[in-house]
Parts: structure tokens; sequence; C-alpha cells
């Protein structure tokens, strides 16, 4: 497994696997690796022939009073386990080398950054389109997987993909829970066991909307309403929980099939989403 | 000569060139051409084995008062000259193929953008960088020649290059003039005989502030005191005239090498751009 810690140095070797025609692939992360990491890692494994897994906690997608600095690192780890999964290289460059001195470009999706997270966090999607196109451009990839936990982000990057005539397949995999049913998170480790427990009515709460929605409720606001209650009755503070369409991200007013129930919930000071498509 | 009309079909040329590793130059263009396009079609005719040229009046670089409907259009003229040029193909999409419903990623320099012509047209080279990013990805070429008359236009995509880590080599060809040393545009048709003559000023008075500089003026504010002076003498109504540093673009004081005296001026409704570099 290459440990590839420069642009240039990426690039040359995109050069060389392009050469000799073999299929590239991409899995994007902020390292800090977990389960749901992993099994994009796998999927991208046997989709491709060179597997390229990115390390790069990209700045520019955390806001001034988000968590950058407290971000959880460990790439001692984060190498150890990629090499089990046959990863062909690593990539994990340095800031002043993705955002030199008087860089000065910005990818930005207009309309659907707006929207869900970007509510909240109104820098967050310019910062991932825009480091994305980045390693999309060094890394030159066949297809790129991205976990359905970021729901927005893979409509997103689906977006740009399409906008800017990139010929680069997204794969999108399944969220992977903890037992409990907790959506694997690198941020999960912020939590106090006791948030921890809460924060478990995530899932549960929107398995009951799906329940109800395969019962024959179809009505928006009255499965919002279940879910605040469910959610803040486990101290859960709500950022926003919306029912829109899977690719416009618009809100709906009636349940369908392709309807995508997503929540940003806060436990404590800790930020988690979640999200269920019926 | 090919002369292609839609995004997949000039992908699939682009695929069979890569192929044969031919390498592939591009001229972007908005058509009604006239010599100084087509100087920049010469120099690309020797850098390339597969020249491509672009026409395509983007719309999302004019703004919501400028001369988009207005803007003029020949393209059978076009397909003539660049036809003599040994152009290999001529890509000439359609806007609802380049913007296609729900079209919403835009790429953006941040601070360059919003310098010099930046401030009367505050959208302008959004569109450009987005439109040229998405011919870049359509066409995939080696080298792209741009014009010197939009020095900011040439400085603000070097900038996107390096910072979106593309492979391009961008080459500027020196501006082309009428006899009289008016800098050569499509727009200029929009000029009466009388508007034609006063704007050669534009050219006469830079070519004066660079033979003050010569003789070791070095004082920025005279320099554009006298500039000013020149062109309102001759109805010139002044957008802007800006001393700045060729490569970031910000303010200079002082005259030096590597100095960029650039420049806006209306003519009646017309607004027309001119630059000299000391």
């Amino acid at each position: 497994m290459r440990i590839v810690k420069s642009v240039s140095s990426m690039k040359r070797l995109v050069r060389k696997t392009k050469k000799h025609r073999l299929s590239i692939g991409l899995v994007p992360t902020m390292g800090y690796l977990h389960k749901g990491h992993l099994s994009l890692v796998r999927i991208a494994r046997k989709k491709c022939r060179f597997l390229v897994v990115s390390i790069f906690v990209n700045p520019t997608q955390f806001g001034p009073r988000e968590d950058l600095a407290q971000y959880p690192r460990d790439t001692r780890r984060d190498l150890r386990l990629l090499r089990k999964e046959e990863v062909d290289a690593v990539f994990i460059p340095k800031e002043k080398d993705m955002y030199p001195q008087d860089y000065d470009t910005v990818v930005r999706a207009e309309r659907l950054s707006t929207l869900l997270c970007g509510v909240s966090r109104p820098h967050h999607f310019q910062g991932v389109t825009t480091v994305v196109l980045k390693l999309f451009n060094i890394v030159q990839p066949d297809i790129a997987v991205f976990g359905m936990k970021d729901f927005q982000q893979a409509v997103i990057i689906r977006r740009m993909i399409v906008d800017l005539n990139l010929d680069i397949r997204i794969i999108t995999g399944s969220i992977v829970r903890e037992p409990g049913g907790l959506a694997m998170s690198s941020r999960n480790i912020y939590l106090t066991p006791s948030q921890r427990k809460n924060a478990t009515v995530l899932h549960t709460a929107l398995c009951h909307a799906r329940q109800a929605y395969r019962r024959g409720v179809r009505d928006a606001k009255k499965v919002k309403r279940c879910l605040t209650r469910k959610i803040t009755e486990k101290k859960g503070r709500i950022d926003y929980i919306e029912i829109v369409h899977k690719d416009t991200l618009l809100p709906q007013k009636r349940l369908q099939k392709n309807t995508l129930i997503a929540l940003a919930v806060f436990f404590g000071k800790t930020r988690l989403i979640d999200n269920i498509l019926l």
C-alpha cells in the first residue's frame, strides 16, 4: 500500500496507473475510520483495479464555530485498517498543498447547498464540493464511493458531476449502524454514555416513521410532529427534520416513494445526522 | 472539420482522440470571430495535434442589464473562417445542453472575480469560470489559448487551473488591434463611426502611460489622472482605470515591471476594455 503525501506525487502515481489502463476508485474520507468508511472501501475495492482512499480533514467545510481543531485523528490506526482492505494507495495531503497561499477558487451548488444541513452550516457544502472536485482532478477516478449517511452530500456531488460534465460514477453505500441503531460517525466519540444511549432514538424514530408510511400515513406535518416529540423526549435538540424528495431535496407535503426523511439533532454539543428513504 | 453540436458527441470525439494519443488544444470563443480570435487559433494550431474551437454565447457571464440578446452572432461566417485555419472540430453546444434544467453548480474565484471588471460586472467571472471549467472537462485539452485583452479572465483561469489541480497549459495571445489602435472586439460593431474614432484614445493613452513609465514616472495616481483626462476629452465615460500587479491584480501605488494598467470605458452604451503591461 502506497502512502502518498503530496499532490504532485499522487498525480505522478495516477499518470502511471492510467498508462497501465487500470480503472481507479476513490473513497474520500476525513480519517478516524469506522465500519461505515470500511464498508465504502469494500464496495470500491470490488469496482476498480486501483483503489485510492484519501484522508484529509478539509478545513473549508468546517464553520468558524465548528469542531475542526477537535476533529478526531488517528492516521496510524487508519493506515492499519486500510492495509487490511487491500487499498492500493492512501492519499494524505497537507493543508498547505491543497490550499496554497493565494488559493481563490470555490465550487458551489447554489440551491442544493442552502437546504437541510446548509441552513445551519452555510459554507459546509461549498467546502465539500471544492475539495471533492480537487480530489477528483488529482486522483481522476472512474468511480467514487460516498456514504448514505451524508445523503445531501451525495446528492450535491452527483449534481456537480453532471453539471461540470465529469465522467465519474458515484456509488453510495448504506448507513452502517452500531448495535443500538446509532449511525456510525467519527463524531460519536464526543457523546457521553447517556447521550449515546439517547441518540439511538434517531434511528428508532425514523423507522417508526417508515412503518407509519407503510401503514398508510401520508401527512408530512403529522410525521414531523411525531419525530419531534420522540426525539425531544430523549433530550435531542432538533436542528432540522425535513421531509423532501430524494433528488431535488425539495420539501414534500405528502410522503411517497422516493421521499427522504432527513434530520440533524444535537445531543449536548454534538450534532448528529441521520436519514431514511421511503 | 467536424461540427459538433452536443456535449455527448463532443465527449465521444474526445475519447477517440485520446485513444490515438493526440494532444488536444482548445480556443473557447463566443463566436462572431475577428482577427483577435484567429490569432489565438493560429497559436493553438501550432501547439497541438487536434484543435477544437468552441463557439458558445454563455448566458451566465452576462448581467441582467447586459447585451446577451443583442450579442452579435454569425456562425456560418465563423465556420468559414475556422475551416481556413485548419481547425479539427468546432464545438457549438446548445444552451439547454450546457445548462440543463436543475443546473446548480458554479465555480468562482472568490477574490479575483471581485476586482477590476468584477466591480461593475459582479457575476461575470463566475459565469466565465463555470463555463470554462465545463468546456475543459468536455474537451479535456492539453493546452488552451486565451486573449490578453481579457487579461483578468486569463489571470482567473490560470488561478482556477492551479487551485482545482487541473493539468492544462494556458497560453495567452497578444491583443490584436485595428489600424487606429482600437483593440479588436466583437462589441466594436456597436460603435458609431465617431465613437469608434474616439475610442482609439484608449490605446493611445495607455501607450503614453507606458512612455511616461519608461521616462521614469512612477506615481500611479498621476498616471491615472492623465489617462482619465485624455479619455474624458474623447467623451469616454470611465468605468475604471486601475494600476495593479499582473498576477494578484492588487492596486499598486508605484509603477514597476509587471504592473498592469487596465481600464474599462463606455463610449455611448458600449463598454470597451483594454490594458497594457509594463
